[in-house]
């Protein structure tokens, strides 16, 4: 247990996979964490698993997070504010002007309230997807509105901190002008993409690897969030489909005279474009990758090996975060990458090397 | 060992990716494999890692397997059949049309080659990211001429069956429009999706989640090799890229006015045509969870729980093929996914339970 720097109670209203995650990651810092949802039994599950506790009438919470889905944030986050009128209110919304503007119209005291968007998730939902480490070393970006106090902003600022992640404070049309292209058009594309796979011959759609995996597996978001989610935000996302549309008619027209004099530039070009921008990505890897340091152990193809190796580290007393086994049943070698904390990790390295064990790259 | 369908020698031609994973699962099976490569370091490199053994001037090899650039394909096979009149040909580029008419004008012997497909790859390439398993229950397009023999047919499709791979035949050109869908789209719209990137501020960037980082990885791909693709395919690829445009401008139309009555419905159905599409796409978990039984262990989250669970699968003599950790910091309860072989399944859960493990979904 570390220090956190909240304290008092916090409210969590909507247990799903942001809710939960974010009560495992302050319970386990020692807060006092209440967990509030609709469905009784999505608040239980969330319970048991750790997330928190049941709320009480004489709960008084300092700060409350509101993880429920955009089109009832609003009001969620209006309601709350009136019924704690000591609280600050942060909610965890993708979409973040428009939230403001209809709080506005609520006439909600927007000195109290902070709209914040954890940039994080995962492709499961639900309280059983939580992770406490989900936020970890993650954006988390702070949208205040001019009328709120300082405090209240900090306030946030120090709920993200105890999550681990980073606060980045922008303002609410900044905020959504960049999640417009990091997450908004990326949405749009994958759908568009895997809606071409409605007109295919099943055989053919039987040859799909990876690539078309990766690049449709968002397509499989809820329509109804995302219906939302789209039209909150649909002028800042059309002008990067535009321009998108415009290279994309430059290549189909390179593509219907192949040999033209320099067709095959224009295709090049394109090609070395998309290697420079998934090259602006930061932490291509992943983000467990990021989060931690990966240590990779040689270990040889015989049964009994992966036993001993986490045999030894739990007796080194070091701590996997996670674990990843990379197995060729025909190679002589397997090779194990272990991510433990980044102060761990040479620690590790000395004990595994005095023990015989070879390690990696 | 078991048993291979293949006898005599088999020459692998280009020690990258395929060639060596190719290697490495018939050297597995008994095979008698040389590995050929056009630099040393490559051949010793998957020599070492299990691949096979080097080439001597008295082989006789039965198959010949080229897995060299598309480019160099042709003449590399038609090299392959001169070289040795008695063998069969294959290959494994990744379009097939434009490789059996070079290979026409080179005049080679095509009652001697079959051109093939495997529908496996990794992002990393290499000999060390070679694995036996990586066609395992993967398609193997054989898409033969109507020259080639039928005994020449068979073999190949032996090879692919010694892999654990599926063969599928198809015309060259039936095959080319297929990947046109499932490979060289998703690569386009991937590539035109990440050079978006260039054109923005890098703290906007810096939000980018797990979303755009699965969209964009295949803009990552070498772009010499793409333009050689692209181009060899532009006639499959075109009528697609096409068509993905029509749908783009009329969401694009939509998002230019989402107060106007229809607007919502378009970009919702926009939005349901993509999860019907991407759930056309046969086990979309990825080829690991497709291939070997997936069983899911609960583990307490205290010391040592990992390494005792691995002893007593190592007591109960069940081989682990891959092993994924999904272990919040947070919660009370880590999962562990453990991958089996679909036939110990049964035995490895009963085992488990009886010594008071908790089986998940």
């Amino acid at each position: 247990m570390t220090s956190s720097r909240l304290n008092g109670t916090v409210r969590i209203v909507g247990a799903g996979l942001l809710g939960t995650s974010i009560g495992l990651a302050l319970s386990k810092k020692g807060v006092d964490v209440v967990v509030d949802d609709l469905s009784p039994a999505n608040q239980r599950l969330a319970i048991e698993y750790g997330a928190g506790r049941k709320p009480a009438p004489t709960d008084e919470p300092k700060l409350i997070v509101v993880c429920v889905p955009p089109d009832v944030t609003a009001r969620t986050v209006a309601a709350e504010l009136s019924a704690h009128p000591n609280a600050v209110v942060t909610d965890v919304a993708s979409v973040k002007l428009e939230i403001a503007k209809a709080l506005a119209v609520l006439g909600a005291d927007l000195s109290r309230y902070v709209g914040s968007h954890p940039m994080a998730g995962r492709e499961r939902g639900g309280a059983l997807a939580g992770r406490a480490d989900l936020f970890f070393t993650r954006p988390w970006v702070i949208a205040a509105d001019v009328q709120a106090n300082s405090s209240a902003v900090q306030l946030v600022e120090s709920l993200s901190l105890d999550l681990g992640a980073t606060p980045i404070r922008m303002d609410a049309s900044a905020h959504d002008r960049a999640v417009a292209m990091v997450s908004h058009v990326p949405q749009v594309v994958s759908t568009l993409l895997a809606a071409r796979l409605n007109e295919v011959a099943p055989e053919d759609v039987g040859l799909a690897g990876q690539g078309l995996r990766d690049t449709t597996r968002i397509a499989a978001s809820d329509p109804a969030l995302w219906v939302q989610i789209l039209s909150a935000n649909a002028e800042q996302i059309r002008p990067i489909l535009e321009a998108f549309n415009k290279d994309l008619e430059n290549l189909v027209s390179a593509l219907a005279d192949v040999d033209a004099g320099g067709s095959l530039s224009v295709i090049g070009d394109a090609l070395k474009r998309g290697n420079s921008g998934v090259a602006q990505i930061p932490g291509k890897h992943g983000s467990r990758a990021q989060n931690y340091s990966r240590v990779v152990v040689m270990i040889d193809d015989k049964p009994g090996q992966m036993a001993r190796l986490l045999t030894e580290i739990g007796e080194v007393g070091v701590n996997l975060e996670d674990l990843k086994l990379e197995h060729s049943p025909g190679a002589q070698i397997g090779l194990t990458e272990l991510f433990v904390l980044p102060e761990v990790e040479g620690k590790l390295i000395n004990a595994l090397t005095e023990r015989g064990w070879r390690i990696a790259g």
